[in-house]
């Protein structure tokens, strides 16, 4: 049994102190790979060529996402890291979008840079809906927040299962979801189910004038569709943490647009040390035959 | 007795409402006044000439501030107006502008502006020292939710009177209050202490790269000092609802200063509803001569 973990130098550094705290050997990156046939466990970001490491058990992805995870031989079980200070941090970044486009910053920021001084009508929260796709670890803590601050807040979910205080919606109900929801929030993992699904059928559902926060995956967003709605007066504006494609090029029309307000992909980082607390909670429950934290179901796909 | 509102029409219909349904009498404009000698009570946001209303005994401004307000005659009480939707609003501001200083949107706006995708590291709330100028009702209302989302937050106010939770400095207790604040967020009432307070000599006490959330009124910033501060990088960015002078002209050098985001005081709205509500209660309070809500103490000035 050996665990490789393949990432840049400063979360080799806080990983290896935390495994060899805790007693475990790590191998840091491939010159620290005695036998690959060894590996019975990676953690890693980008993926490397999986066929070099025949005995491996767990791939661990070191981020919330394992969209871009390729196909695992049976036997491998796909882990993905769990960690309170991602769901915070990506609650803090969505928490922001949604404050800026309820208050209408990008249209004070146009003003701004026009050096123009005009004030419009200011709403309460309570007076707008919020309405969450996907209600996991991120989307419930949000869906929290955004209710203690006084906004209507639903959610929708594959299960539709029920949170106190949130209006949830299963599969099924994502036409009446829609059309009760004045800031839509993207919290859904990339699967074959969500991929493009947020294009121009969907942005039809809405209530004519509503706002779009994404920060799920970019390939869920079709950023053509986006374009055609804003200028449809379909949606009024949004804000976006992932694009297709990433990064966005230099020249792409999203950047120069107005309405639509763009970080490149920054919600979350995952700090190292959790990373590896997560990493090494996951290698005890392995050892235990216990189920691993963050196991993603193959085929649900997250 | 009678009580005058001056105002715009649309509020002018709301209150006429709100007093109709209390069976009170409200004159709305000036062009109602039947005996101006008749009117001691006067809701307003820009004062008249008040010496045209001899009978005054209540002055009502229909904003939380009161700082436009003229020297009132002996025995004229001078009222605020309180309301929840106007501490609901600036508090929902103030995490806005707290969480965009807090996640880099000044670097990530210029960014955007050059198509520019260029990440930087993302920190936990519970990493950056939140520090509050004023703990009325608004800088309460802002601290438990800035706690709520894991901010370390301390205030400062006059009395320096405990609150739950938050690390409390009195007058006295300024300057370490300064040293421990990463961002500093002002809700000062604007009076003859307050006036300027926010200028390089208070800048020179907060940890180099500190942010600046602006939320009480322009007249306590110097805002060349604010630029010097940005340039020395004594402070890294800023975030101001109000200004000096308001409006802000379009010439001015802050509007395309990427490190300062203007809005232009728009942090709240007087809720008509909620505005004449709070001026029926000081009406009744002041006929059963019970303390007025909202009452201004002259000596303090808020
Ligand atoms: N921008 C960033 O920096 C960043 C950082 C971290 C995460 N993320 C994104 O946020 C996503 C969510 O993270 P998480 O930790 O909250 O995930 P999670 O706990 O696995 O929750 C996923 C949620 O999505 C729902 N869902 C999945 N497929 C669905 C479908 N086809 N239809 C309807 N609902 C569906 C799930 O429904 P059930 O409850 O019924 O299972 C669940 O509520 C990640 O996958 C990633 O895409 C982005
Ligand atoms: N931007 C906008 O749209 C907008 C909207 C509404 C309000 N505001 C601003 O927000 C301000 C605060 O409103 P509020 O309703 O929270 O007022 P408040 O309830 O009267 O509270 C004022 C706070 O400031 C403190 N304070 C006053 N003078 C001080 C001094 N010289 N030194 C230290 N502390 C001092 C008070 O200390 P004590 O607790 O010891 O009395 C109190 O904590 C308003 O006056 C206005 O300037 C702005």
């Amino acid at each position: 049994m050996a665990f490789l973990l393949l990432s840049y130098p400063e979360r080799g550094a806080v990983w290896r102190r935390v495994f060899h705290e805790a007693g475990e050997d790590l191998w840091v990156g491939t010159d620290e790979v005695r036998d690959a046939a060894a590996v019975t466990h990676l953690a890693c970001w980008q993926p490397p060529d999986l066929s070099a490491y025949p005995s491996l058990r767990v791939l661990l992805s070191v981020g919330a996402g394992v969209d871009h995870m390729p196909p695992l031989p049976p036997g491998v079980a796909l882990v993905r890291t769990v960690a309170p200070g991602i769901d915070r941090m990506v609650r803090d970044w969505v928490v922001m979008a949604t404050l800026m486009l309820h208050r209408d910053m990008p249209t004070y920021l146009e003003g701004a840079r026009q050096g123009r001084w005009q004030q419009h009508p200011v709403r309460l929260a309570a007076s707008r809906r919020v309405g969450i796709l996907g209600l996991g670890r991120i989307g419930r803590l949000a869906a929290e927040t955004l209710a203690g601050l006084g906004f209507e807040v639903a959610g929708w979910s594959r299960s539709g299962t029920p949170l106190p205080g949130i209006e949830t919606h299963g599969a099924a109900g994502l036409d009446a979801f829609l059309a009760r929801t004045d800031i839509l929030i993207c919290l859904l993992p990339l699967t074959g189910s969500t991929r493009g699904l947020l294009n121009a059928g969907l942005f039809a559902k809405l209530p004519r004038g509503a706002h779009l926060v994404h920060a799920g995956r970019g390939a869920q967003l079709d950023m053509a569709a986006l374009s055609d709605a804003l200028d449809a007066g379909r949606l009024a504006s949004a804000m976006l943490d992932v694009t297709d494609p990433e990064p966005l090029p230099a020249d792409h029309p999203a950047w120069a647009d107005p309405r639509i307000v763009i970080t490149p992909h920054v919600a979350a980082n995952t700090d190292p040390e959790e990373g590896a607390r997560h990493a090494l909670a996951v290698l005890s429950a392995w050892r235990a035959g216990r189920p691993l934290p963050g196991l993603v179901d193959p085929e649900a796909g997250y």
